[in-house]
């Protein structure tokens, strides 16, 4: 049997990931069978099963890979002090997040974010899925509430805000903006950064007592 | 046979709504079948196959009544000119979406956030269902620019700013924040109306040119 190279085997590896990612994010994980993939990617039962032993390992896989770059895009970005202000964090991480994976954001299909609901919707039927993103979730929080001190203590926000409030509240942001594409359609990440800034133009009036 | 009421019919057909949406929260749509709902509800096929001839005709029911309840919520807190500050609106419109479905939300188990979750992710199985989503989304965005319009007629957001994108971004807030009740356990509302503040007491600077 021939020796066969690590790249060979990487890039047969990423294609199969791909091909995967691709049929989950259009039509779910339950609707997408083995038969499907190994269709889709075009190769034998054989060589797929080398790497993966099944769906739920493929899914893993995936997830594993989508929220390491996730994780790797806020590190990078919050390193700075203090941090770009939100609309820019939140255009350098989405921006890098999507062009992760370019071939599940072709032909203007938000597969990456429809992928990322199925993740998401997934949870409820494993707890070891929900674990994994409950502690990306923590890390991010985390990262993002450091960010926010640092906009405190550079006096860009008023200082006796919540910063963990504020994390979460930008996290949503992001999090609703991803679910808006896979619901209704491919958007530019400018949208939610101008809407950051319309939100950051209006005045705040802590004292405001309606909310009772 | 005795002459039911209509009281009658519509607290059973109130029961297997409950009952369904707890399971479909709980599990997902595609692990609940029809015999699960059965036991759920305590009560026979015949009872449940005379309101819902099948899990579909359940989903269908469910969003629907999810979805007019969120309608309902919005239009009446718009209604007012200025509507209240995004904080304000986010806080009535989540609160009484909330209160919508109190059997979905004892025991702190974020129910209703996992229902929608499963909504989103079931797009992509049915045209259909994304249709009725899609109408919903544009009917929201619709009222919460005329909203966002009249701020900025009230001097309360930059002028210049795209009122879609505003609107897009709050609607982005509220429904991440839904995602993280059901991902990653229940919030009370304020979290994200301190967010909201904390967000609008950082200065807005258009002309930052970092973007690129």
């Amino acid at each position: 049997m021939a020796r066969v190279s690590q790249e060979h085997l990487d890039a047969r590896r990423r294609q199969i990931l791909d091909g995967a990612a691709r049929l989950f994010a259009r039509n779910g994980f339950h609707a997408t069978s083995m038969q499907d993939v190994l269709k889709e990617v075009d190769l034998s039962a054989g060589a797929v099963y080398r790497y993966f032993t099944g769906k739920d390992e493929l899914i893993a896989a995936i997830v594993k890979e989508v929220l390491g770059e996730i994780r790797a895009a806020f590190a990078d970005v919050t390193r700075q002090s203090p941090p770009p202000p939100p609309d820019i964090l939140v255009g350098l991480v989405l921006g890098r997040t999507l062009r992760v994976w370019p071939s599940l954001n072709g032909d203007g299909e938000p597969l990456f974010p429809r992928l990322m609901l199925q993740v998401w919707a997934e949870t409820v039927r494993s707890d070891e899925l929900a674990a994994v993103l409950a502690d990306v979730y923590t890390e991010l929080r985390e990262r993002w509430v450091l960010a926010v001190e640092a906009y405190q203590e550079a006096g860009m926000m008023r200082s006796d805000a919540s910063a963990d409030h504020a994390a979460r509240t930008m996290i949503a942001a992001v999090q609703g903006f991803i679910a808006q594409q896979a619901l209704f359609g491919a958007a530019p990440v400018e949208v939610l950064q101008d809407g950051l800034r319309a939100l950051m133009s209006m005045p705040d009036t802590p004292e405001r007592s309606q909310l009772g």
